[in-house]
């Protein structure tokens, strides 16, 4: 798998990679999205990105680390959402976090790479461990940062699990009257949940957990 | 595709009917469950319930028809619990319903069924169609009936989608600590949600909605 990179044509290659990194990321989301993570071969991607595959797993070590470089990252992807959310204060992050998620998704299905993931992730190792990274992570060092809560991991679960079963049942499922309910109506509905979820205490716990 | 019941061989196994349905059934769930709505064959669930495929389209009349049979039926199915707890009374059903909706299915995935039909409605109408047919018929009026509330068939959904988004991420993608979390802990975060989306009024509903 190792690349002769005395060879005059692969040196030329390697030149542009940079370029090549990009095609390879831009070829990858898309097979991803398309046949899953289980779908999707590392041979393909390169194929489709026009390098050889050795370049793929010199840049991105593994078919895990493909998938997390071209699905999970972006200016645009939901779990940063809530991150850049806090960035502009805590207050009313309920309403923000929900208004926003569905605002952007009903805007045009940015957030297929979130959904796609989801998928893979009922499937395998890889992508389960790739999608508990991106909540279990900084963000739920944010929100524990911000509400001075415990449990931030859990309450991030919680939130990121609800939206995703909306989001399942509004975009892909399309059940009525959800996928027809206006945005400020799912506010009005899922927006104490949230606000509940990331910033309410627990008075009511069973001593018995 | 039709049968014809003169032939000796044939009406031998005609007149083994409600073994034969039954033997179709369990083949059918068997393979729902595994391939998905849109992997699974008629030809294949009647090669494994041993008959000719004519008695499935016979008795089921279509790929449809059987699904519904097979996967959507059954006592323990999770869209008859909130019936059966309605049965029992209104009050606390929003920490009634998470609290058996968790215990029956940590007790031995009972709800596969409804998570292969969940699956299989985000690529199949006809699949989706069932889903949505199960959730805003009888159980939209039973919520309406007991609760005196509008917009019983958005509550359901809210309901059942939060329900599911939570289902798939602790026992699809076993993400932790949601995975580990103890069913009384779910009872006391998603129970007053359920309890709220089940009962509650919404003052706050947005005047522009």
């Amino acid at each position: 798998m190792l690349c002769d990179v005395s060879e005059p044509r692969r040196a030329g290659r390697w030149r542009t990679g940079q370029q090549s990194k990009q095609r390879i990321i831009a070829a990858a989301r898309e097979r991803f999205m398309r046949d899953g993570y289980d779908g999707a071969t590392v041979r393909g991607i390169a194929s489709d990105a026009g390098v050889d595959v050795a370049m793929v797993y010199y840049f991105f070590g593994n078919k895990e680390g493909l998938f997390s470089a071209s699905v999970l990252t972006g200016p645009h992807h939901p779990l940063h959402q809530l991150a850049d959310l806090l960035d502009a204060g805590s207050e009313e992050i309920g309403a923000r976090l929900v208004r926003g998620f569905f605002e952007r998704w009903d805007a045009g299905g940015t957030f297929e790479p979130l959904l796609t993931l989801w998928r893979s992730a009922a499937i395998q190792p890889a992508a389960r461990q790739v999608l508990h990274d991106a909540m279990a992570g900084p963000l739920a060092q944010r929100v524990a940062d911000a509400f001075g809560v415990s449990d931030a991991e859990l309450r991030v679960e919680l939130v990121a699990s609800h939206l995703m079963g909306l989001a399942f049942a509004r975009y892909q499922l399309k059940i009525e009257p959800l996928a027809s309910t206006s945005v400020e109506d799912l506010v009005a509905w899922v927006g104490p949940t949230v606000q509940r979820y990331l910033t309410g205490s627990l008075p009511e716990l069973s001593p018995m957990s």
